[in-house]
C-alpha cells in the first residue's frame, strides 16, 4: 500500500475528528474559547514505542493510551476537557490500514470524554513511532486540584481498582511465570486490556474539583505516585486495602508477592485523592453519584513523617522500589 | 557523566524558566488565563533528529528552531504568545552540558518572545532526539488570521528576506558546490545562521490583526506555501521581486539558478500576507514601525485562476517541485 501523504492521511483520518476550533485541520493553529471565570489547564505526555508501549500493540489501544493518559491528567486536576492536539511521528512501515484503526480509536476515545481534536502535527520518524498528545480542559479559576496540597490527617483515597495494569504487562513480558499460566484466559484478557486501554476517570473530576485538598493520577506506581503526592508529609498506606479486581485478587492467590507489583507497578491511571476527613464521606457519595468507586487507603501524617507502606498486622513492608519508571 | 534523571534535569534547567502558571513544573498540569475577550490560540510542531535538523546541530540553535517554528505559527495568525510546553524524547548520549546549552537557548528565545515555559514531559527516546512543542497565544475572540481567506485582488506580501534558510541548508548538504566553494565566509555564516535559528516575527502579529486578510508563515518553502495560502484563488508571484539578503545576491550572483532553492526552498519562517489594495500602505507602514520589512510580491486572482511564477519579462517559470518537503 503507498505510503500516504501527510495531507492525504489529515483529511482521510483526522479531519473527520476535528472540532470547529481545528478548522478542518487546515490551518497552522487551532483556537479555543475557554469559558470566562474559568483557567485552561495544559498538560502533555509523549509516549514512545518499546518504552511506553509495544510497536506491535492494536493501533486503537495506542490511540486509546495516547489520549488516555493525558485525559487522566486532566481529570486529577478537576479540569473538563475541552480538546487535543496530537503529534505523531511515524515510521515508514504504517499504512493506510494502520491509520485507519488508529483514527478509531481516537476517535470513539475523544467522543466518550467530550475531547475533539484541535489540530497537530505528523512527521516522518527517525526511530519507532513516538506519540505526542497536548490535552486542554478548564477549571474555575484558581481552582486547579493541585498534586502537592494535602495536610496531616487527610485521608488517601484512590478510585477503582489499583495493580491490574502492571500485571497485564507480566503477563505479556513473562509468559511462562506460574500466575501467567495459572491464571483462566477471562482474568488474564482483562489485566491485558488494563494495560492496554486505559480508562482515564473524567467523571471523577467535578468530585474533585469541589471535595479534594489534592490528587493525581496512578501512572508510575501507586506508592511512588502517593509518597510524591505527600512530599514532605508523612504517609501510611494500608496495603490490605488496596483495592482489588477479580483478575488481581486471583492473580495474588497464585503468587502472593505480587502484591510488590500490585503497589508499585504502573499504568493504573486510576486517581489519588487527599480528602479531609469531614468531607470523606461526601466524597464517597459523590463518587459513587458519578458512578466511579473510591476506596480508603491510607492517611497523611505530620511533616517529615515516614512514607510506609503497612501489611495487614500494621507491619512495614519495604520493595526494591516503590514506581515503574518508564523514562 | 551519568545520566539526570527526569526529575533532576527539570528541576536543574528547566524549572528556572518556568512561567507561575508552570507550578514549578511539579505537578501533572499547568494552568493559564485567558485574557476575556480572547480566544487561546494552540499549535504544535514536532521535529526530529534526521529529518528536521541535524544531530550534531548546536543544542541552543535546536532549542531556537524547536520554539521558533511555532512562534512563527503564532505569530502568522496575528497571536500574542502566551507559553508553551516542550515534548523531549531523548536519546542516551544527551548529556548535562548539552541539556544546559539547549535550556540556554530556550531561555534565551522564551524570553525574546514573552512566552514562558508551562510545562511539559521528557522520555526516553526509541531512536533519535525528537522535539515536541506545543505553543499557546490568544486573539481577540473570533479573529485569528486564518490561512485560505485571501480575496481577488489582494496583495501578497511576504516579511524579511527569502531563501536565506534555504541557501543555508545547501551548504551544509552541497559543501563541494560552486556558490558553496565561492560564497566569502561572512555570507556564508549568515545564511547557515538562518537556517539554524529562524527569528519568528512576533512583533508583526499585531499587525496582522488588524490589516492582513489571510497569513501564514513559510515553512515549507515560499511558493508552495503562498499556493497553500490561496487555495482555488489564482495567484501571481513576481520572482524578480522576492526580497533577497545581501548573501542570497551574492550566492545568485555565482549560480543564478538558485532562483529556484530561493523561491521553493523551506524553513524561512517569514511571513505571507493577503492584503486588501487599500489596505497595503497602512499594512506596510505599521510593519515598519514594528520594524519589520515586508514587499509586495504577489497578486490573488479570481477562482480558477492560474498559480503561476514570473520572471522579470512575464513569462513564467516552472520548478519541478514548490516546497521542500520535511516529512
Amino acid at each position: 500500500m503507498p505510503r500516504l501523504s501527510e495531507f492525504d492521511l489529515i483529511a482521510r483520518h483526522f479531519a473527520p475528528l476535528a472540532a470547529p476550533g481545528g478548522h478542518g485541520l487546515l490551518d497552522d493553529a487551532a483556537t479555543l474559547a475557554v469559558p470566562s471565570g474559568h483557567d485552561l489547564v495544559l498538560t502533555k505526555d509523549m509516549l514512545a514505542a518499546g518504552v511506553h508501549f509495544f510497536a506491535d500493540d492494536p493501533p486503537d489501544s495506542l490511540a486509546v493510551k495516547a489520549l488516555g493518559v493525558n485525559l487522566s491528567d486532566l481529570a486529577a486536576k478537576g479540569a473538563t476537557p475541552l480538546g487535543f492536539l496530537l503529534g505523531l511521528a511515524l515510521p515508514p512501515d504504517i499504512d493506510d490500514g494502520w491509520m485507519a484503526a488508529f483514527a478509531r480509536g481516537l476517535g470513539d476515545m475523544a467522543a466518550a470524554h467530550g475531547c475533539p481534536l484541535l489540530g497537530g502535527d505528523t512527521i516522518r520518524a527517525a526511530g519507532g513511532l513516538t506519540l505526542s498528545v497536548t490535552a486542554s480542559g478548564h477549571v474555575p479559576s484558581g481552582r486547579m486540584v493541585r498534586r502537592i496540597a494535602a495536610r496531616p490527617g487527610d485521608l488517601l483515597l484512590v478510585s477503582g481498582t489499583v495493580g491490574d495494569a502492571a500485571l497485564g504487562l507480566r503477563l505479556r513480558t513473562e509468559p511462562a511465570s506460574a500466575f501467567s499460566l495459572g491464571l483462566p484466559s477471562a482474568e488474564a484478557g482483562f489485566l491485558r486490556d488494563r494495560y492496554l486501554r486505559p480508562q482515564p476517570r473524567t467523571a471523577l473530576a467535578p468530585v474533585l474539583l469541589g471535595l479534594a485538598r489534592a490528587a493525581m493520577d496512578v501512572s508510575d506506581g501507586l506508592a511512588g505516585d502517593a509518597f510524591k503526592m505527600a512530599g514532605r508529609l508523612g504517609l501510611d498506606i494500608r496495603l490490605a486495602d488496596l483495592p482489588l479486581s477479580a483478575a488481581a485478587r486471583a492473580a495474588l492467590a497464585i503468587d502472593p508477592a505480587l502484591i510488590e507489583t500490585v503497589a508499585t507497578g504502573g499504568d493504573d491511571y486510576e486517581v489519588l485523592a487527599a480528602v479531609a476527613p469531614a468531607d470523606a464521606g461526601s466524597y464517597e457519595a459523590a463518587a459513587r453519584a458519578a458512578a466511579v468507586p473510591v476506596t480508603r487507603i491510607g492517611v497523611f501524617g505530620p511533616p517529615g513523617g515516614a512514607h510506609r507502606l503497612l501489611a495487614a498486622d500494621g507491619s512495614e513492608r519495604r520493595f526494591a522500589r516503590l514506581s515503574h519508571v518508564h523514562a
